[in-house]
């Protein structure tokens, strides 16, 4: 079931990571490509490097490969009408995190890293292949932009952890850690939330 | 003959990476070197952390370390004026790109990966260098640029996994793929010829 | 004493990516964590990835963590007086610097490579992260721009490899290495110095 989850996550980064090229670089058809595939696999290869599990599964297993080219290749075919409404990227984007954040702490516990760790770790395979994305295309990364797009991925890896701890992990936690992350990504998107912003100063950078 | 062919891929990349970093940004000598070095040796860093080969080879073996700062130093000290060219730039840097990507497929292929990932490690060593310079000096990596970068370095990993995998891999099987890569590399710079951009998009990112 | 020392510099790094972040891009709370995180810690961990001491002690080590979340916090908390004043942030990177070239060279060391990679890892471990959030931040990394920052930690870590092989290395050879890289960026800051530029051209870009 993990599996699953980690390649429909693997499928949702690559489309919104070939139609982010298409809709702000516009890419051919190498470059959208690329950037799907560096979206859906480059978080976890970040995670594979620091637990030490070399070669990455993601790389090294063809189906990760397969899921990604097939992801990127369709969003370049059929995407480009998609790529005119911003929420379809936002809400694949959102899906991906999820599943991601789950996967990324449930294979950190395996492999036997402290739970603060394992915690860290979802986020960082959720929230990594988008930020070399917005690395190669130029952009500041969403991680460090707003609207609870972190939060979210710490929240679910912090439910994987906790389950774990208890022996109660399994396919409804991982569905839950997933549906809380999902929720509170959509919920920080719809109604504009953001993580609190340093003291003296409003969330636009102006001293008040 | 794959160590020769390594050593001048990593030559030929030290000096396009050092004078890219004289013709654009204009660094000092610390930034000119380290410019170099990171083109001349990142790719292969990558494909070695992929292949999980560490400490990487072009890191521990001191002879990739003096090539690359060899070439470096002799673009910093020699090279400013032809910096003012940009042709031999583009020239050294299809040499480093072909000499790559295939001693990047062979080793992945010692190292036992499967034929899509030898491909694949043969385009990231080749390219891998050259992004990591672009995003430091914060220009979009001339891989998601277009003018056939990085076709003609799966052209070249190809041929060099299709003819291993039929037993006639050997000096001539690589020079050729190397050829073919230099070959459709120039000729792309020369026509400039571009990969297919989305449909419905020409391919200066206009709606037709 | 290796691991004050390194602990040192996480809590130097972490304060002064935090407050870059502050004072540069001015994000919420989990951008400004994540980027002093990923200042203090990032380079020891591309340290570790080249010396194949995966998984990386800045990461699997709960000290390091904890040290460069609670320098983070801190600098959200606190810091934004202080980030209305740039000498506190140039004055605790040179202290990070300086204490992570010694650190870096002393671990290589340990893990048998050669005195010229010694020296590279130990101003790799130094300017690593700072680059990591320059990059992160869209600016082009401060060792490649200028005032003697690369340099006076390829001397530290010079000084380190050199009274290690004439086995005179100890606690106040460190302390010596760090407060020497410590003093000449401090001076290369007050005097404006700067590494040579290429021939033919003056420290700003322009042909003489």
């Amino acid at each position: 079931m993990l599996l699953a989850l980690d390649l429909g996550g693997t499928f949702a980064f690559a489309l919104t990571g070939a139609m982010t090229a298409i809709r702000v670089v516009r890419l051919d058809v190498v470059g959208v490509v690329t950037l799907g595939m560096v979206t859906a696999l480059g978080g976890g290869i970040i995670r594979d490097i620091l637990i030490d599990s070399l070669p990455p599964a993601t790389f090294s297993d063809w189906r990760y490969l397969t899921v990604a080219a097939a992801g990127s290749l369709l969003a370049f075919v059929f995407g480009w009408r998609l790529t005119l409404l911003a929420g379809p990227i936002l809400v694949l984007d959102a899906a991906g995190l999820s599943l991601f954040a789950v996967t990324g702490a449930s294979k950190a516990l395996e492999f036997g890293v402290g739970p603060g760790q394992a915690v860290i770790l979802g986020a960082i395979t959720a929230v990594g292949g988008g930020t070399m994305r917005d690395v190669l295309t130029g952009r500041v990364p969403v991680v460090l932009r707003s609207e609870l797009y972190a939060i979210p991925a710490l929240l679910a890896a912090t439910v994987v952890v906790v389950t774990d701890r208890n022996g109660v992990y399994g396919p409804p936690a991982a569905l839950g850690a997933a549906t809380l992350c999902f929720g509170v990504r959509m919920l920080g998107l719809r109604y504009h939330l953001n993580a609190p912003s340093p003291p003296g100063m409003d969330g636009h950078g102006t001293r008040t």
